[in-house]
């Protein structure tokens, strides 16, 4: 999906919302753990019940993995029932030397159909280029994460006098465009999400942390459209697992609405 | 597997040799396609003509998701398959906040046989700390490496006059112990090995990049052998595919013995 189709998607859906598909086996209600394959019934139930609200679905790679073989396939499952109305999005955290890269491009932007994929960036140039050669597709490079590990290396100031994550923005920024590029940035560095617009002021931004991690939707709305909105907010347990019972779908489905319906009151 | 019976294992062979399988379909011998599973097929070959040489593999994760399904199966059979006496490694450079690096940890050091996984440090603490929470296992930590793109962040100058690699392996050791961490340092930065073992004097190091990317085993050996040896020395495709015929695993047992001597005569 391109940048034009993705706003379009949103104008018109007037939510800007990402709905986190973080299905841990041991959190789906009781009562699927019959089904054949729990986790893709789980997650295509959410997905039924959320399309109406939200234009972007993120899969955490890890709680599939964790599974194996039959999380594998759960993932794929998945990945091809979202209907292509809605921007997929791997989020896998991906990245090394230039040859193994393309291998991680081929295998979420070529065999699966997903739309975008999410790079960590300490590798540098040849470990997210590999990311940007796919027409229509997208890497969303890791910028300032939502989680207290930032401080340890995000935040340090270099030599330069910038923080290491600006730096981060604007080299990556270089490599691409704001046609191909996204970047992380997470819900709970409200106080920095000025300075992310002022630094990047046509990406759009992957913003996880709305919800379970605390970010405010409100204030990152706020302070961090742009005329293209430029916004993808993510939330994942606190809409996937609004309801533990059989409801979970229903439930999850409100939530969702209720988080665009707050997005709609941001959109001009 | 420890420290104790990898360094035993060291000894025992004198070699420090890892073999990377880094198992790219399009790159293996055509008779390999007659077989059910072309990629297991290879990686067998390819144990059983190097384990007297080696003590580790590693296991390039994207050349495997690339494969989608029948990828991760031959994934799981390679790793299932490298008996215990050899270091199973998981080259994923996984990372993100804790609950999904928990996810990552259990996918590959708990569901599946391997002793170690790399990581990507760029989230900070608490994206690597979940991997330091299983005994006799490990994290191997991108400290400095190998690919041209680590000029672009990993050697940037920090405000305290230290460069990103420099605090990133001094910041992670403090999470961790020379028994649950390694560094990942990169065979091409020979200028730089003194002073990362100055840094980090107890540490094994992973160092990837002899041979196709061009890295010298003999100085890397000279200046950041510890007492306990503290390399593995990986290989990948200068081994494995060194010959694209049907000779191909005699071959690539030839170039590992070829490594390993060189090794005996650097290890006292």
């Amino acid at each position: 999906m391109d940048r034009k189709e993705l706003v379009e998607q949103i104008r018109q859906k007037k939510s800007y919302l990402c709905v986190g598909l973080d299905t841990d086996p041991a959190k789906i209600p009781a009562h699927l753990h019959q089904e054949e394959d729990p986790i893709f019934a789980f997650n295509k139930a959410i997905i039924d019940a959320t399309l109406p609200h939200c234009v972007a679905y993120k899969i955490n790679t890890a709680f599939y993995e964790a599974q194996g073989l039959k999380g594998w396939a759960a993932l794929e499952k998945t990945v091809n029932y979202i209907p292509d109305t809605h921007f997929k999005i791997a989020d896998a955290k991906r990245g090394d030397i230039g040859n193994t890269s393309t291998q991680y491009a081929i295998a979420f932007l070529k065999q699966l159909p997903f739309d975008a994929i999410t790079i960590a960036p300490y590798m540098g140039e040849d470990s997210v280029k590999p990311f940007l050669q796919f027409e229509g597709k997208w890497a969303i490079v890791l910028g300032l994460t939502s989680n207290p590990g930032a401080h340890d290396f995000e935040l340090k100031k270099l030599a330069s006098g910038e923080r290491l994550y600006e730096q981060v923005i604007k080299t990556v920024a270089s490599w691409g465009t704001p046609e191909n590029l996204m970047f992380v940035v997470g819900a709970t560095r409200a106080d920095e999400f000025t300075n992310l617009r002022a630094i990047a002021p046509d990406h759009f931004f992957l913003v996880p942390g709305v919800g379970a991690q605390g970010g405010s939707l409100s204030e990152i709305s706020q302070k961090a459209m742009n005329s293209d909105i430029g916004l993808l907010v993510n939330s994942s347990r606190d809409i996937i697992f609004a309801s533990p019972k059989e409801d979970f779908a229903t439930v999850a489905g409100l939530k969702a609405k209720t988080y665009a319906e707050e997005m709609a009151t941001f959109i001009l």
